[in-house]
């Protein structure tokens, strides 16, 4: 089966959706997803941003906040806005990265999102990854014990460079057969340039 | 009939894709386009950019184009990277703001992008704005002439203004019924928007 590389970021607000919906999209057109976890943080510092853009130029934050909650309402997925923005999700990813190639992988992914951007969850907090661990029918003390690990901090590292060589500077990012796409509302685009990987079939 | 505002930058790339479809989108939608022409620098400048992101931030800069690529590919509308970019507007924004409201005025848009965005002309010169005037039907000189007086310099100002005002911050952005989306691929929403105001059917 053709892959469609999914990069995610569980302090990012458009990822959020995209997680929602990627996977039923995916099984429709017949694609398996890569799930890539990474950390948009490191990547923002070297550009000079050390907050969100959304914190540092809030005319866009407070258009983002709107535009995602149009787009939740049309997937009819709930919101309710952080009270902590970006949430640091350092530990989510570990685990995530951790384990990226376990079955239930996407259903945890799927619950991180849902307790950020859902439930105003604290996800630094490990009883909390503990919690989205057990409503993906794992676990969790083991599991975040092994994430903690320093190989697996290094894996994480590792990632985030990754997606830097890739030319990765936002989440989410479809990778589709080498192609980049950039951000929840280029899902579709990914998933045609997956099929036809070319720039006549993309309309 | 309702009314679907476009708010525009001749420099800005995603507004040339924008411009190229709103008309006949609109049309089918029964909606009135109200062409806003405005300039994107004084309100970079005011959160400290001073030239376009896309320059700022190389690696966004890189990715933007290739998506531009894809963009045009698929709405079959020819581009050609400016060699300079972005090219300063003012001229044709001068143009635009003081003729909004003339039957020419959306043939003219077009014509600016397209010399900017698929010939690679020097939008910033006179001759060029009067050879896009002469292809939508219009004797340039007069026109140029109006547009430089005092009172419509201060009539783009205060379209500035306004923008800011509206909480824009980039363009394309569509004014729909009082909600505001920013970005080509927000059309088919803002467009919908126009229709059903809510949240609900958007989707």
């Amino acid at each position: 089966m053709v892959a469609l590389e999914f990069w995610f970021e569980f302090a990012s607000t458009y990822s959020y959706p995209a997680a929602a919906r990627i996977q039923a999209m995916a099984d429709q057109a017949g694609l398996t997803v890569v799930w890539q976890p990474f950390l948009l943080g490191p990547i923002f510092q070297r550009q000079g941003w050390h907050d969100s853009p959304f914190n540092l130029y809030p005319v866009q934050g407070r258009y983002m906040w709107r535009d995602l909650e149009r787009i939740c309402a049309a997937l009819n997925i709930p919101l309710r806005r952080p009270s902590v923005f970006p949430r640091n999700s350092v530990l989510a990813a570990r685990v995530a990265c951790a384990f990226a190639a376990e079955p239930w992988l996407p259903d945890f992914v799927r619950q991180v999102f849902h307790a950020n951007f859902a439930e105003d969850l604290d996800i630094t907090k490990p009883d909390i990854i503990q919690t989205c661990l057990e409503r993906s029918g794992i676990s969790g003390h083991r599991i975040i014990e092994r994430a903690l690990a320093p190989d697996n901090k290094d894996a994480l590292r590792l990632q985030v460079e990754r997606a830097v060589a890739l030319g990765i500077f936002g989440a989410p990012s479809f990778l589709a057969a080498d192609e980049l796409f950039w951000g929840n509302d280029r899902l579709e685009q990914a998933i045609a340039w997956c099929k036809v990987p070319s720039l006549v079939g993309i309309a």
